[in-house]
């Protein structure tokens, strides 16, 4: 599979290192090790490696959805990918899910729902500021599964108006004044989760929860540590995220 | 969508307590907590409740990928779902991804990924002890993604038959004495996955790594913690799991 | 050193097997592992290997404070000596400190307080539950601490009789009713530490904490994580402790 | 208590700002919140404020050995306190034991024991780099321990003088070519413990703890989490030191 022009690739020079670029003829990337000529890239298969006028080596890889995500134009501060993989196993959303999920934010949650519905599948994703849904829609765009998505620019609080969807995803301030709509919302057996950074939230939308028939309430934390592999200097690496946030799941019964 | 005759549901007692059953006329499923009748839930919608002869509450869910995962006959020690989550999301395999896999085991890891490539992807499963292939069999046909699945009966290190894979994931003894054949396998920009229970496959793992053309070497843990929610006694759960296994990925260049 | 008659000693077949016990003569301890006669150890050192009758080997070591608080006699939940490690020091508890303690539990934390303001300090134990201020009595003789502690048959919230004491530290279940009691009790620039297993208990004590003048609040866990270091299976247990309690700690200023 | 001229201080303006300081008479510490003066200190109760000229509240409180080690000047990585209390309670360092120490670095771990083995205890203390012991002659004389500490100026593999030694402790590169030096110089059922970053380390010096008469051989590491404790905003902090050391505990037997 070659890279056409047009096409988006990851340009990786180390771990920290790496940008999301569009192959564009006669484009020019500057990095502090030297510029990159996208030319040198265009019509060579992805994992090309490509050197700098510095001499330095370069590797142009197609970004996963995951790539796309971590490269995104945050307007918000977005869910981290190892709590999006606990949330898709965990809903049970699949090729063919419709999905219900609120605020869009960034689209990041979104684009990685969107790529694991599709083809058939839908996510309905609301969002009551306009100007993050202009920025998520452009997301959506680069990373081609806008097709898959309906953006709304609506307050979740205000109704959700599918019906029978498979999961609803909540990732806002106040989830817990959307579980009673989210309870309407779902098919019988559908799965709810939500994302909360703090306790309270957690608190609050548990016990909203348990007024509602949803049963098998769940709420836990994902925690992931990179190990730093090297002869002789094999060790956990000494600065971690030491939380993001938590996740709340339940399932709707009749 | 209602349940009928042949379809597999999870019937839910509480978090410890539930069954995956094949929804049978007169099938009759005994508990601690009574009796519980499958004609009572036939013709019902999935999420329906229904009482035991002892006037217990149980629920007939339709389950997840996850669940039946997790209710599988265990030939092997089995992936964890969140470990699965984050091999998936950091290899990007999505819906149409083709991906080798070694070894089969029970067929937990491949009904995950064989979810995820459906409809258009293929995984192509490597496990060369035959009394394992056939339990995976089963639960892959009880899974409903058999077709997604090429189970071969052979070893992975004797080769991998299939070329420009978009990803090969280990789950083996030896992940080492598979990164060349995997390396050539792999498409240009393709990723690599390894889950193993000890630093010392890592170690071994990423020495050889090092030697052929991968980059972006990362190796990590994920841990789950599980927090129990319940005014005036919330707290993460006293006893939890401490390690499954390290993941670690790379990236195939040129 | 040698055992003598009347010596408590730790008599150890493995990580798991391992009693705590008083040397006397004619003694037998009866094991899964055979009988050991504990003439075979008295006027040895401490260290010494015995053989049981089916010719086992076991070791008699000195107890630690912290194995001597690992075999006591439990009435109640005890705090964890990774806790108690870090609770010592974040309250700057050394060899003449004046400590209260309330409640005295088993007299757990109490006798490795005692442990370490000995000689020349003082633990002051409060506990309303008689019948557990026996088992803490019977337990901090057992650990030759007692001369160290004075034990008080009281509830701390009616009140604290030491004054210009150098740390309060609080292991109960409403630590919040006590805050006030122990600002007043503390020297100027004294500690104050609470050890709670649920976050309900932390809100409400960092609550309180906020109306006295208390400075430098912080809340954290302690995790111990074991790891299993055996050539090519070295890896993190597969189970662990998960959570015991959080610890608050506080300066009283003026 | 109060602040006399030669005493150290801790001035504290919050968790991240805080200095130790020697009150002298009209000496003045220069800070972002303005220019406290210390004669306004000297002669008050530890836990007095103290008001800056631009009217920012300070707190000068008496520094605990944790502090103080915390505040040292650092020729070297120091361990942290979570792994000092966790080996202080698993090698049953007390009030009066005789610990060997090597290497000294700048004397943070020496000072900690120090303070918990006084008054009638010793810590023996190797390090065969000058210009580390220099400072941590400094450090001990600042911190007031340096009467329980013998520092030697020596490497400790070319061998341990004291004999019948309660703990050795080991902070050093390469601590398993110390054990056969530590099984020797240890007391019958004396402690051994092993601080180290390394994965390898812990592999090399458990597989000689394995060759010498050394039991109860034990790995482990020490994670500690804050929790942000604020109504409606309560959460464990984004940030946290994911990996300092791992510490390998065993016994001597005969």
């Amino acid at each position: 599979m070659s890279i056409n022009v047009g096409d988006y690739v990851l340009l990786i020079y180390d771990r920290k290192r790496r940008w999301l670029l569009k192959a564009e003829e006669g484009k020019i990337h500057h990095t502090h090790k030297g510029m990159v000529n996208l030319d040198d890239i265009i019509g060579k298969p992805y994992g090309t490696m490509v050197l700098s006028n510095l001499n330095h080596k370069f590797y142009a890889v197609k970004p996963t959805p995951m790539d796309l995500l971590l490269k995104m134009q945050r307007a918000t501060q977005i869910i981290y990918p190892k709590d999006i993989g606990l949330i898709l196993l965990n809903t049970g959303v699949v090729p063919g899910s419709r999905v219900v999920e609120a605020g869009t934010g960034s689209g990041a949650l979104t684009s990685i729902l969107a790529n694991y519905v599709k083809p058939s599948g839908r996510v309905y994703s609301y969002e009551n500021r306009e100007e993050f849904l202009k920025i998520a829609r452009k997301n959506l765009e680069k990373t081609g599964v806008l097709d898959y998505v309906e953006l709304k620019n609506k307050d979740i609080l205000e109704g959700i108006e599918e019906k029978q969807v498979d999961a609803v995803i909540l990732d806002m301030a106040t989830p817990w004044l959307a579980v009673k709509l989210a309870y309407d919302a779902l098919i019988a057996g559908g799965h709810f989760a939500s994302y909360s950074p703090t306790i309270e939230q957690v608190q609050k939308t548990v016990k909203e929860l348990e007024k509602q028939n949803f049963i098998d309430l769940t709420t836990l934390e994902c925690i992931v540590r990179y190990i730093n592999v090297e002869e002789g200097k094999t060790r956990p690496e000494t600065r971690m995220i030491g939380h993001t946030g938590y996740m709340t799941f339940a399932l709707k019964v009749l």
